[in-house]
């Protein structure tokens, strides 16, 4: 069934043999080459990657359908390369459990205080505080896109009271949802942690600036999930030497690696890892990158197809 | 209404304030007097108490129920100075919520590798590793009642691979359940990382000793939110030292508060907290406390009832 054609793949960071077996175990007939393998460019018809170094497509003629190897899609939608043909990124519950762990890990680590023991350990001390009770933990998820939403749901769950907000209206049961810019001030001003989940686009780029920071409660706590550029990070570091963010968990960064002389490195109220809150999973992910693959060889519309001009 | 008598409370750790307004809330006619301002113990005829001092009953010649401010019992039940009464102890949800929080948030830290990502940021580096796919993390959980059972669900519902292991037979949605002695080899030789919620009896007291420790896989963690005492605290200080156990999540120890000369203080691959994963909480916990108040006013069995001679 060689009509079904290749799909060229490239990542940096994703292993190439553990995707290719996932695929092939989905659809067998599909012939899987990394990008550094393909000796008849004309057969591609389908690029699943994850930020392809510029110039990728020009020599994929033949192409129908681009993968983004992932939820985010804000490195893909801004190329000047982009070919003109359906985009479609990863819409995977299990992706989203997985960013919900480490949301859930980030949030509860600040509501049980653990930084605090952490530090009593080093002295060391038995310093006993007597834990809050998780519903007099506000905790505002910004962004209830599938990410965002499956999150809070999962603080609901741990009997926190959750905020969310959105651009357009959103419900989610247990969630105090507010939505658009006239609301911003009030739900941050509310929350004691807040939890980044928003995509990157020309609205939310540098979203959380000095202003806004400045509205969320003295010593607050932010979690950044998202992209780095949604938190202008100039204005982050200064509210983090005042006091007016008391603690950061941050997998992302305006600049990734983020560069060895950033001051964030040495803060001790800052916990950095190094952007994987989430990633593509082969094995609950192949099953819909195969399907959209049959349903371009149908003519069939496919899923999870993002709006370029949107940014999402 | 002052046939309910009143109710003496003791706690080195608990609000007196906030557990005598939600009491009060549920019953009003129910006084609750703290034990250091009874002036008739004759009219105490319920007990709410974490830890009272030896010799704490002996005035209270009415005492008709004591109340154990608490899940685990096992300072209560060996006590030589116990009445011979009803001894209830709490069976609240949002206690075994609570608890479940704390043991989500250090499966995931350890599922997550954040031990790992701390210590790159304190050279610092951008040191990525793909994270696992939960699946392939395999956490045991110690002891299948109300409290392990509710975490067991809670760490499946994260994707992990749960093993459950109990003295009696249980079954648990999604966690492959195992019980007595002859089965803890191998159910100790599969988990990555273990988390005791045993309660502490005399079978369980140094259960997880040199012989058991060294049965788990090498560099094997360890979550201990049950008793100090369920572990052999010096077996497992030499398997941190040999790397037998790679690392360790401790709330609970042999002697509390732990002694600031033990080795564990000082150890990098341990975190330490002062016996807090989870506490009483008064509004969830008042309404059972009270109906227990009621039931012994009507001459009804009483809820939650420990057996003495079993331990729990």
């Amino acid at each position: 069934m060689s009509s079904l054609g290749q799909m060229v793949f490239y990542s940096d960071f994703d292993d190439f043999n553990v995707w290719k077996e996932a695929l092939q175990h989905c659809l067998p007939e599909l012939e899987i080459v990394h990008s550094t393998a393909v000796t008849h460019p004309e057969k591609v018809h389908y690029a699943l990657v994850w930020k392809p170094p510029q110039g990728f497509f020009a020599r994929f003629d033949n192409l129908k359908l681009v993968i983004n190897l992932g939820a985010g899609v804000d490195s893909l939608v801004g190329r000047p390369d982009l070919p003109d043909l359906p985009i479609t990124r990863l819409s995977d519950p299990n992706m989203a459990r997985m960013m919900a762990g480490y949301v859930l890990f980030a949030v509860l680590r600040y509501a049980r205080e653990i930084p605090y023991f952490e530090q009593a350990q080093q002295e060391p001390a038995w310093s006993y505080r007597h834990p809050r009770s998780p519903e007099d933990v506000h905790v505002g998820v910004l962004g209830l896109g599938e990410l965002g939403a499956y999150a809070a749901t999962e603080l609901v769950r741990q009997g926190f009271t959750v905020h969310g907000w959105s651009r357009s209206q959103k419900e989610i049961e247990g969630v105090c949802c507010s939505y658009g810019t006239a609301a911003l001030p009030a739900f941050l001003g509310q929350c004691e942690t807040i939890v980044v989940m928003l995509p990157l686009t020309p609205e939310t780029r540098g979203l959380l600036d000095e202003h806004h920071l400045n509205l969320l409660p003295r010593g607050a706590n932010i979690i950044n999930v998202s992209r780095g550029e949604v938190i202008v990070e100039d204005a982050l570091i200064n509210a983090l030497k005042t006091g007016q963010i008391g603690q950061a968990t941050l997998d992302v960064f305006t600049k990734e690696p983020l560069p060895l002389d950033s001051p964030l490195w040495a803060m001790q109220q800052v916990l950095i890892t190094p952007h994987l809150a989430s990633v593509a999973l082969p094995l609950s992910s192949s099953p819909q990158i195969v399907d959209n693959v049959l349903r371009i060889c149908g003519g069939k519309p496919v899923l999870h197809q993002i709006e370029v001009m949107r940014g999402y």
